[in-house]
């Protein structure tokens, strides 16, 4: 049998969302590879080889499934939320590029997730309704002053903003300064989202001002996003509803 | 019983995309309201009642759903893709706001979805797997200057782009000018991703330069997805392999 590379998503924490497309590939695999925390998730079963690896080797590991596929077998990189968003199926691509020609004709497959972005706007309401973008806070891979200037950007453009990776343990003081620069383009009241954990036992969702929010309700495990300056908060007896709305007036 | 609204999302096509939690909530409904193509999607059984509406109905829709909710009735309201990205979420919280004060203390959950730039990108490779993008180039709800704006800043961030709606019958116009801006704006071997009906049988993916795409590449079923100037194509025999780096060098 002919191997074949799969990158799964598993989405953001619960099995229940996980899609059929993504269980059945973990199914036929004969090794899953990935982030050790997410390699967790897997059910251990005859015939399965499961292969953990920490963070940050992600070129190592991707290197690792291609070459088991080049032996035939059938193999699953495993990344949380969705593989294309700031996940493993950049990293898999990188390797086939830099790696061995004969890996470009590998079977190779993205398989799509609940990115924590849309499950996080989920559990808010739906503050991505318009449009909006996305932005890796981290400046392990990028500088700092890219971060600053996309931030400057989305908010002359009006976009809602989702933040991955808001606020690392070995960089925290990135989201403070991300804070300020917002603080500088948006009014106060300005709605931003911390949703926690989402979709785990351990979910907790704060809606809160602009003005009001401070580094520390974010922390590794934190999706932030920022509503656009028309996004609207409803009021009521439990967890506030947020929205973006579908139009703008001329 | 008491009644509930869940907006879920069925992903772009496929069945095996459709997470088991909106696979769950579709078993427990008493009642399925949505556009027609997508309440078609649902399989009948006895007990459940499926509301077919027409496009360009979404408040009245909500307004439904809300009401039969109230009435003590299990309502799924269905959307293609994420029910939070350009679909039915925002409708249902505009006519929430809007509505009776008793309708904000229903029980009302938002479940997520494979949203169709996720599955486009994961067809293509991995164009979104850094700082992107996404916008509506419908200017059925919002002035044409908002989206010319929207796309010159998302430019000058060098974000990758997606797009929804690239081109709508009633409005083929919108997305040619959205190219000729783009051209002005980005340089003519930018890559860009024309992905239709992704994960269906009509799945088909095209890949070219922004100097050689054409405004007949898209139609109502297509997915734009342009990509950032780092964004990389990997030639192979098979389709090629498109996907955005990791890193940004300093």
């Amino acid at each position: 049998m002919s191997g074949w590379v799969v990158i799964a998503g598993l989405g953001p924490g619960a099995e229940a969302m996980i899609t059929p497309e993504a269980t059945a590939a973990i199914d036929a695999a004969t090794d899953v590879v990935g982030y050790i925390p997410y390699v967790r998730r897997i059910s251990p079963r005859a015939g399965l080889t499961l292969h953990e690896s920490d963070n940050r080797v992600e070129l190592e590991r991707a290197a690792h499934a291609l070459e088991m596929a080049s032996e035939g077998r059938r193999v699953v990189v495993v990344s949380s939320g969705d593989p294309g968003v700031f996940a493993m199926a950049s990293a898999v691509f990188e390797a086939v590029e830099a790696g061995p020609p004969p890996w470009r004709d590998l079977d190779i497959r993205v398989l799509p997730g609940i990115t924590a972005m849309l499950a996080a706007s989920a559990a808010a309401g739906a503050p991505l309704g318009h449009d909006f973008c996305c932005i890796n806070l981290s400046d392990n891979l990028k500088p700092w002053a890219l971060i600053e200037k996309r931030l400057r950007l989305a908010a002359a453009a009006d976009f809602a903003m989702a933040f991955y990776n808001p606020r690392s343990k070995s960089r925290p003081e990135g989201f403070a300064k991300a804070l300020a620069i917002l603080r500088e383009c948006c009014a106060p009241e300005r709605v931003i989202i911390f949703a926690r954990a989402v979709s785990t036992s351990e979910q907790a969702v704060r809606v809160t001002a602009l003005a009001e929010a401070t580094p520390e309700m974010a922390d590794m495990r934190t999706m932030v996003i920022v509503g656009s300056s028309l996004t609207r908060v409803i009021a009521r007896e439990g967890a506030p509803i947020v929205y973006t709305p579908r139009s703008v007036e001329a």
